[in-house]
């Protein structure tokens, strides 16, 4: 047994692969974002704009946000000192789970280290707790949820992707006794399709489910007061467990579920990975909690509208110019390559000769042949930067000779609607 | 299936069997810290002294770190913005991964969100990627262990708690050839108790086994730059995988590894909980290095002593007024109260009539019979502070009728080297 070679062995198949992943070394700057450092080497700095973060609405670089944090870590210090239980519970985590209760209308909220230990502790608790389980889980679920559904006893069965045929099948085949518990996402995040929530809860009640519901990437972005999917779709209340992120459009850093008091206490006292884990420092708590606040307010409705703009604008700008934009409704802008190889190349080009960041999305995180540029417009690219973006796709396809849409179907976009917008950061982006 | 009963029924359990936790609502003050408020109910705030958290070294108060998170913030904000791989590698956690791969005289050092994910992505991915890997572990390891041991395919036994006869044992019977990784802490934070670490490692080699160790309780806290039990004890080079926290001695939030380039790059390239969720904010990150930094220092190494001198002092004190502190060789304090119920009842008399909070450590995190008060002395903790927290134990003591030690071994402390110490914060500890 020669560990090392193990080691570098597993590196040259990911390599050979073309699966190995460098991290690009960025230096975000809370002012000129979405304009950022790229590090490519000890002495080598240069300026590039950022199409792929997961901060879609900035809300990591707003001032308040930013503000909230200085002082909490002046007032608290920087951490929370323990576990929850062992002195980490903080006054602004406390003050957080509130506000997220409400947000999603439910009794209580639990604040988790991140969104993929919520999914975690959650889904493997419930699974566990209720006796004789059946996991009923969509196919595209997120790594978290699958990480929690393997992680219980539960006996677990997969429906096809958003498919309410196939989840009333094996709902009918499980009976009406038998504890069932669905788990999918509201928005998945590398299609930007949306699940039916309303049918799958109509669902579960039939057949006495309980459900869970990933809003990951759409907690902050959706609804009148950014609680999702299912405040859009006025149907928070026939959810069960709702679980979010912070660090998507909240802007920080830690994970959540909302959800009634009894199930949240259950996790509460039962997960391990909630138990056995340091609470999340105040000032990432006070952050959190104010970006929730200023999301919840007209502000945040503005700043919602100003990103599906940015989002709807550029669909229809790189649509118009022939690149395959992969439809689907949300603020999500996935661009079809369909090759490992030419993905990374895309992207390589984009950065080296544009100094436009995108990463290649490649198998495993999506299928192979679905391989993809996935951009997340947000509400501080600026129209210009759109068309920057779009001049610069069209010449990396033509250098890398890859296929255009013959006939594109022109997405519409409507700039009337821009005359509503009060949103002071607007001027900036529509310039 | 009535899904409400069984949660109902969950909780029902814990509060039967004296389990049910109720976290205590803290406001931590960084200028007044270990002081701090405690809101006992909505509006009713009380001051008492934190004497149970894990800023071990109050460096979550640390004005350079509270400073370096709060211009991070300014500068890059308060997220990261992706995962590692999409858009959230950012230079601050870049610097902060090289600062540990130094203090653990190792290639290279990873950063998670926390300790509890660290231990679970390496130990089940190296566990994987091992063929027919045999996983040795401690009988006392932490469960953020446990849940990486189960989550690998590899095969487990567990060797009692330290004991190096019976890991010889079971390496002997897997034999040379077979991979085998023997998973263990430093220092055992429940009892204070250290690992022979130079002997396992000798162990390892004498049966071509690979060696990964939890430092979390140790890490800034032993050794000349803060390095740990093994730094201290001059072995580090001689474990192939360090596991520390950063939100213990170095007071913030997130965990790392620090190991060969091979080894941490496969952790990188194929553990789930560290790909697929947002990395460390950069200013968590900032605020981490510089705890790391200030804590390689000469400064470091004063806080240290200081830090040793109010933990020997305490156990000194405790010991000499008769109460049944636990020898260990370290800087844990736990006294013996061997009954879930005392044991609550000990530390809610504490709080309500001496505002000393320190939280009951019951089963299922100790053995039944072995219920305990878990002290930490801080370096912040005055003399004076010490005081009442030995009068206030010994008034609970007789109140409760807790047994005495008949005649307490009374361990040394010297007062001579105070002399030695001149970090700015000691003339007020000592005064
Ligand atoms: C659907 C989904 N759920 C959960 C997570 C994990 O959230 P977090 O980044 O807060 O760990 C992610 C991505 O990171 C995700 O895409
Ligand atoms: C031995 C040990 N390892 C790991 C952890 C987890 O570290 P973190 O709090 O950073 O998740 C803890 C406690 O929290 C611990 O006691």
């Amino acid at each position: 047994m020669v560990y090392r070679r193990i080691f570098d062995d597993a590196i040259s198949r990911l390599k050979d692969e073309r699966r190995y992943r460098v991290f690009a070394d960025l230096e975000r700057d809370a002012e000129a974002f979405p304009r950022a450092l790229w590090r490519r080497s000890k002495d080598c700095a240069e300026e590039i704009v950022i199409w792929c973060s997961n901060d879609y609405l900035c809300m990591g670089r707003h001032p308040d946000v930013i503000g909230a944090m200085t002082q909490a870590a002046a007032r608290h210090g920087v951490g929370s000192g323990g576990t929850r239980n062992i002195s980490g519970t903080n006054h602004p985590l406390v003050e957080l789970e509130a506000e997220l209760a409400d947000l999603h209308g439910k009794e209580a909220a639990l604040v988790f280290t991140s969104g993929w230990i919520s999914n975690l502790a959650t889904i493997s608790t419930i699974g566990d707790l209720l006796p004789n389980c059946l996991i009923l889980s969509d196919q595209l679920n997120h790594n978290s949820m699958i990480e929690g559904v393997r992680r219980s006893k539960a006996e677990r069965k997969i429906f096809r992707h958003n498919d309410l045929a196939h989840l009333e099948e094996l709902l009918a085949e499980a009976g009406h006794e038998r504890a069932k518990l669905i788990v999918f996402e509201s928005l998945y995040s590398m299609n930007g399709d949306i699940a039916p929530i309303g049918q799958i809860a109509d669902l579960a009640k039939r057949y006495n489910a309980m459900t869970y519901m990933d809003e990951v990437h759409a907690v902050g972005l959706y609804g009148p007061r950014g609680g999702g999917i299912a405040e859009r779709d006025g149907v928070m209340d026939r959810i069960d467990v709702i679980e979010g992120t912070l660090a998507k459009g909240f802007g920080t850093l830690g994970g959540y579920i909302a959800a009634s008091e009894a199930i949240v206490d259950a996790v509460r006292s039962y997960a391990p990975s909630f138990i056995f884990t340091t609470a999340l420092p105040p000032a990432v708590a006070a952050a959190a909690n104010t970006a929730v606040r200023f999301l919840k307010q007209r502000q945040g409705a503005e700043l919602r509208a100003l990103h599906q703009r940015q989002a709807m604008l550029t669909k229809h700008a790189l649509s118009a110019a022939g690149l395959p934009v992969m439809a689907n409704p949300s603020h999500i802008v996935p661009v079809l390559v369909g090759d490992a190889e030419l993905c990374k190349a895309a992207t390589d080009m984009l950065l080296e000769r544009h100094s436009i960041y995108i990463q290649p999305i490649n198998y495993p995180t999506v299928a192979k042949g679905t391989e993809r540029l996935r951009i997340t417009p947000g509400p501080l690219h600026t129209d210009a930067h759109v068309a920057h973006l779009v001049e610069s796709l069209v010449d990396v396809w033509h250098s890398l000779k890859l296929s255009f849409v013959e006939k594109p179907k022109i997405l519409e976009f409507k700039r009337e609607a821009d005359a509503h917008c009060t949103y002071p950061e607007f001027k900036r982006a529509a310039e």
